[in-house]
């Protein structure tokens, strides 16, 4: 079931891996039901709120008319961010889900552990490590061709 | 100085109250141009994004055609929510000036200190408790005729 979910939001990401942006996407399901989507826009956008979650949270509450994202689960390829990891305790969502670890910047379970904090109004359940390796082959597949565009390049 | 912009940020906190929103208001100045501003919106648009900082910070990016926020500083009547401090650490806002603390949802200095976290990649310069005792009261005041409001209507 996760892992159905999980492929979805592999699609986002390879959307915007095909745009040349960090490939992270999401996807929010509330009984049984896709009810949002999104994929990392921040360098089109030039907004440094576009990231995958923060684009399907907003989708989500505009769709459910509240700011209450009750019963719904975000699945999201890589471990969330200090900013959407307190989107997610903002808007309530009581069950996340992710794929690779972010080792450097997740705040889930790597950094910090926003989504189970005590003195917060709000706790998320976590599942971790659905599609891990497709998910983090992805990103590491992006950064590779990235350095060597790069290194093709060096006046660019 | 600060006072100054802190008093439009209040300006910005008395729009949300006389909509009936939590009074909490932001502007984000750049060499002493006011370039955003915002205010909480969160019942009003029943979107869990819509605090007073990332409706300034949204903007800001859209005015400066970036998602670095290089330069910038940001008043907020209140002390930023692990949300909110997230996206400041996304944006890399310098600097961050605030006026009242938040002590049960706080992240800059009551329950965390997230804008001084040597793992993230950004860390911003936090002044905290300009106009304090006017951002304060305008919250206890707001707060104190909500609940004499729902005494007064124990069935609405």
């Amino acid at each position: 079931m996760h892992e159905t979910y999980m492929k979805l939001a592999l699609e986002e990401a390879r959307k915007a891996e095909t745009i040349g942006e960090v490939p992270i996407g999401a996807v929010v399901v509330r009984q049984g039901e896709v009810i949002a989507t999104g994929h990392n826009l921040r360098e089109t956008s030039q907004n440094p709120l576009t990231h995958a979650e923060m684009i399907a949270i907003n989708r989500a509450s505009e769709v459910l008319g509240s700011w209450r994202l009750e019963g719904c689960t975000l699945y999201v390829t890589l471990e969330p961010c200090v900013m959407c990891s307190g989107a997610i305790v903002m808007s309530r969502i009581p069950h996340v889900v992710y794929g690779a670890n972010d080792k450097k910047g997740g705040t889930v379970e790597s950094l910090m552990h926003l989504l189970d904090e005590p003195r917060f109004n709000h706790r998320a359940l976590v599942t971790s490590g659905v599609l891990e390796a497709e998910c983090s082959t992805m990103l590491k597949s992006f950064f590779k061709a990235l350095r060597q565009k790069r290194k093709n390049q060096p006046g660019d």
